[in-house]
């Protein structure tokens, strides 16, 4: 009974229960379960879960467990794995399997060879309709998806597309060749897979073709994985422009969170003593007017904001891709432009509030001037950094927002004081 | 000939190509293709650009066009318009259609209703394969996706969902009850699209039903338009945390997004400016012991830092939603854990690193221990801010990423002067 209501769920929901169970439980799931039932759940688990489930296994439950998975969950789930450990589970697959793995596992990481799946059906183009659903129905292929049907060549080049759709709407004695779609959207098998994302959103597909240079089919990618793509290089886009990389996880402790956010912490700390030190070169100009350290925090502050403000643009306009390398310069003299209408903006308005409320026109003037400076230069800085990072391949980590804001706070108090310092003069 | 070259290609090549067309040879396009092939490029376009085309056409081709085009894009299209403009068009279509989409257009923006499609393939539990094989071979369904079939009672609640998969590995004579699954996955109209794109990301769908409130199936949502939302929907939280909300858009003008982003920096400003009227109230503090002004930016830096850390933390996880109420209030806690260690990590750094640059130990310890409670307090503000503001639903553009920097500006610096004023008595 227990296998029966188990089964009724839906994979995902297998995953839920399963994972309240405490171990006397699982094993119990274990025994009910074939290894191709419990497949369905094992695929859909976090990589870390799967190995703490497979050390309750035993050998051949696991090996047949594995071997009902589909390929790229399997590949990436051995990729995990210590070396041996994988060697291990790979010489207990049977020959086929064993050498579509370990192909899939030579696939750089974040590319579409990494994350395609090898399941999949294809047909050739003297192929029938009738033919063709007689062979669907017969043999229920594995395949993660028959929504796409690839047509090969003989040479096992991808030479054509079909929809289950268009299958089903043709006639029975129709050629593959003369309902198929000639003009294939594919992408190569080291297609960064920020890009198959891209072009899986931009056609609204459900799956796209992973080909060889040489034009040979070896792989699909599907939109749920794609999914999974984009909430991973958001998560990567967010870590950077929040210097939180790694530690966003929810399920770590404070400890390993502090471990992981330390380095960043203590190396902005260490630029904000530089800044102390460039400071300390002015302390003359501070102590003959004290109020101008006032101003200090608006300054930095504001610096800190455009400069983000511009920095976010360029992330997002280089993740989203719809902007090439022309349309990025273009984007860099429109937000320096956006500084210096934001730095006017707000120094007329410090001209006036200031003498208002602190009745003194040439702090007035100094603080408004700088600040005008500063929003300029922040917002180049802000803009042009993630795409020198690009250029010249150096780690995006660098360009975080923290680094940028820490940054243009010492182009901006150094503005701040030259200016004020040659103008100390005229104060009262 | 033009015509046929262009058929063959992808709608989504076509609207790239078109795009790039002069107002003439659009004028060809809508000679060549019938209002039926044009609803296709029409459907994918920006709604801007759908704006801008309509103006070029008779008034019988756009009827025409409309009337071809999926009706949740024809809603979200006409949601665009003036009231009135819309109402013409609306006007011009045939009842069902026009009762249909005066339906999708009553759901409020970002829910399920909004983002629906109401084009689907249902059918009865007393079916037949054979039956259904054949209404769909010979009905060409003009839905969306037929790659789900959902299955209604005579009241048109939903009561079962089967795959066209399973239904080309059943057997003909068997009954559509016999083989659809009973446990379905659906979500209200009224359903916040966030929400559903999780949940089609949790079990990796293609599309999921929307039903009513008693249960009567009215709509579904495809995979591409959650990836949409996806994107919409980080957009959103990406312009939060950086203050850029609207002005990420590439092409706008600076003049538009320096007016978009002035009211954020001046407001931003303004508060900057409270700050220097607190730091006012410590002038004698400065006065006595300049060296203190210097090391205001690295205090800020910091509680702006790990503040925005703990801001990122919290937003990703009520995004990603898989954390509940009480795993939020656990965050919390790791949170400020995270905080204490990362301020007494960075506090002992500056007690060992101040006395032998400065040579001063009361200087020392007044920053290192004010940077320790401003570390901790900062990280709880912006772990503790984004739940208040979804809890008392304030706009959460207040929650904003430089909102809480500015805010951990001023709390770390009234920590910092505090803690010197009362030990100033102390320093040489
Ligand atoms: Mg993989
Ligand atoms: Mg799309
Ligand atoms: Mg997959
Ligand atoms: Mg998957
Ligand atoms: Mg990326
Ligand atoms: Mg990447
Ligand atoms: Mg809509
Ligand atoms: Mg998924
Ligand atoms: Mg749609
Ligand atoms: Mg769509
Ligand atoms: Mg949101
Ligand atoms: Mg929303
Ligand atoms: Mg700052």
């Amino acid at each position: 009974k227990f296998r029966e209501l188990f089964l009724e769920l839906h994979p995902t929901d297998q995953i839920d229960i399963f994972n309240n169970f405490h171990e006397s439980q699982r094993t119990l799931v274990y025994e009910y379960l074939t290894p191709e039932e419990f497949a369905e759940i094992f695929q859909g688990m976090e990589l870390n879960q799967q190995k703490d489930i497979v050390k309750e296994l035993d050998q051949e439950y696991i090996a047949e467990t594995l071997t009902n998975m589909y390929a790229d969950d399997l590949a990436s789930f051995l990729g995990e794995l210590e070396d041996q450990e994988a060697q291990d589970i790979i010489d207990h697959l049977d020959t086929e399997d064993m050498q579509e793995i370990q192909e899939l596992m030579t696939y750089k990481p974040d590319t579409a060879g990494a994350i395609m799946t090898t399941e999949y059906v294809s047909l050739f183009t003297t192929d029938t309709v009738d033919k063709v659903m007689e062979y669907l129905r017969e043999h229920e292929p594995d395949a993660e998806t028959i929504y796409y049907l690839y047509v090969v060549n003989e040479l096992n080049q991808l030479v054509g597309v079909l929809s289950l759709r268009d299958l089903i709407f043709s006639k029975l004695n129709q050629r593959i060749e003369d309902i198929m779609g000639t003009r294939v959207v594919s992408v190569n098998v080291e297609t960064d897979q920020e890009e198959v994302a891209r072009i899986i959103r931009k056609y609204d597909f459900i799956a796209i073709p992973v080909v060889k240079e040489d034009g040979r089919l070896v792989g699909i990618v599907t939109v749920d994985d794609v999914m999974d793509v984009i909430e991973e290089e958001i998560a990567e886009d967010f870590g950077e422009i929040t210097a939180t990389k790694g530690s966003v996880d929810a399920n770590i402790t404070s400890l390993q969170a502090a471990k992981l956010r330390a380095p960043w912490i203590l190396m902005l700390m260490f630029l904000g003593l530089i800044t102390a030190g460039i400071i300390g070169q002015f302390e003359a100009t501070i102590e003959k007017a004290v109020v101008l350290a006032g101003f200090m925090p608006m300054i930095m502050g504001s610096a800190g904001n455009t400069g983000t403000q511009a920095l976010a643009v360029m992330v997002r306009s280089i993740a989203i891709g719809e902007v090439n390398r022309a349309g990025l310069r273009q984007l860099i003299q429109r937000e320096f432009g956006t500084g210096v209408i934001l730095g006017a903006i707000c120094g007329v308005t410090l001209l006036v509030i200031i003498p208002i409320v602190y009745g003194n026109l040439i702090v007035a003037f100094i603080v408004a001037f700088s600040l005008f400076c500063t929003l300029s230069v922040a917002t180049i800085v802000g803009a042009i950094i993630p795409l020198f990072i690009e250029r010249f391949n150096i780690d995006p980590a660098v360009a975080s927002g923290p680094f940028i804001t820490t940054f243009n706070d010492i182009i901006g108090l150094m503005i701040y004081f030259t200016i004020a310092t040659s103008l100390l003069q005229y104060i009262q």
